[in-house]
């Protein structure tokens, strides 16, 4: 698989919660809502650029990290994207939303607004990854 | 398969362009930018929640209007998205950006701006899709 170099634009905007079989997992350093970044591990910048094998291990990813996400906060959609506009590598939004949430029903993408996680809630958000998802998740280290 | 009721906020901005074999083909309204919308036979309102194969057929469609939208239109960059925060009927964004398009780098979503389409110009797309897509898309009535 390609190595990942991480765009500096997501190392400064996400944490790096840990690495599933095909993607790194990050999550947007916003605690407003639940956002997390599947970066898969290819240089190619678009999905359908992915050979099929891969385009299915992403979706595969998206589908765990859906449930995950749903399961695990109070969320009445999920919002599935991959951009690139700004960041070209390769990488796919699976975001919770909710009517109570901050910007709904505006999508998170161009919103100014944030709040960054308090160190013991990212853990609390690994712990419950390598949890639910088992031997498909490694956690990084705190 | 499940019938499509069209979404009444789908059906004032969108043309429909015809079906494929999962998913209705609809166009946003606005020649600004290509945005084409794949409406899925199903009435779930998350890709998570359909069944495998299903899902299978969505990328393919994905796949097929992707390429679809790079080799006809000036285009940089494809944005593919599942939002569904106000329309929560199942429909994936396949939205072709270029840095010279009008609200580069920006996503489209929430923007004001928009420009309707000339009727030629919806007959030049369907006829386009229906050359390259061949028996994959079914034309829908002019």
């Amino acid at each position: 698989m390609a190595k990942i170099e991480l765009d500096p634009m997501l190392a400064r905007d996400c944490l790096i919660l840990g690495e599933l079989k095909f993607s790194r997992l990050l999550l947007m350093n916003n605690a407003l809502v639940p956002w997390f970044i599947l970066l898969p591990h290819t240089d190619k910048t678009e999905i359908i650029d992915l050979p099929e094998s891969e385009q299915a291990s992403l979706l595969k990813e998206i589908n765990l990290l859906s449930a995950f996400v749903r399961e695990n906060f109070k969320i009445s959609k999920l919002n599935i994207a991959a951009i690139g506009n700004i960041v070209s590598q390769l990488h796919v939004h699976v975001v919770g939303r909710d009517p109570s949430d901050y910007c709904w029903p505006n999508v998170v993408w161009g919103q100014s607004e944030g709040e960054p996680y308090a160190l013991e809630q990212v853990k609390n958000i690994r712990a419950a990854l390598a949890q639910q998802l088992g031997e498909a998740f490694s956690r990084a280290p705190e």
